[in-house]
């Protein structure tokens, strides 16, 4: 597998209309874009950051993943993502090396990538999302 | 304040000899160079990833705030840190826009950066570092 850079890092928040503020009037970065994700339940807001994304996700239920992270442990970083160029070959190629995969195939995930998660059990505590743009 | 990219992701890990070798031979992202931060009660290991390093955090300590994150909420994403041209000016910015700062002024951290954190009551739960690299 070849990761070529960290696609995004996603934050968990209650209210995007709370957070996106300190974005961009303190951080001095800008919302290109917001967009639903329905299969993951959440509202998500885009910001580019040199080659990398910040993606704040609000949840949009309360049985959201996003909903249940913020419960336990408040707002913050949720994961983080890596680009690379077959997202189906790198999930089979850490599955076999024995990484515990919440998704075994990818799945289509915001701003058309297609996805796949790693379990945080597998990787040091770090939910960690494998990324693949089918556009490039 | 302008930010270029993430500087980098500090991972909180209980023993860097245990964490690294799945970025070496899962992630296949190599360890360029490993540094103890007496001032921070840590011993660190570098990977770089695009414009982006991976910042493994191992404790020195019991009483380093690593271990205190550790203990509290187990291994994972500690920080984010973003590049900027002038942390004095941008820690200024910020704490003059409300932000609570955990460093008032830009103290020396690793590889040479001069860097400062903003508190994450202030950063929607995200511990957040600002760093100038004073060689560039």
């Amino acid at each position: 597998m070849q990761i070529s850079h960290i696609e995004h890092i996603g934050i968990a928040v209650k209210s995007l209309a709370d957070a996106i503020p300190y974005y961009e009037n303190i951080l001095g970065i800008k919302c290109y874009a917001t967009e639903v994700v329905a299969d993951q339940k959440v509202k998500t807001a885009f910001f580019m950051v040199g080659q990398t994304k910040i993606e704040l996700l609000e949840p949009t239920s309360d049985d959201s993943t996003i909903a249940n992270f913020i419960e336990k442990r408040g707002e913050g970083i949720h994961h983080v993502a890596f680009c690379v160029d077959d997202a189906a070959a790198a999930l089979n190629e850490v599955g076999e090396k024995g990484v515990r995969l919440i998704d075994k195939a990818p799945r289509p995930g915001a701003e058309g990538l297609m996805i796949g998660f790693l379990h945080p059990k597998s990787t040091g505590g770090v939910l960690t999302e494998l990324c693949e743009d089918p556009n490039k």
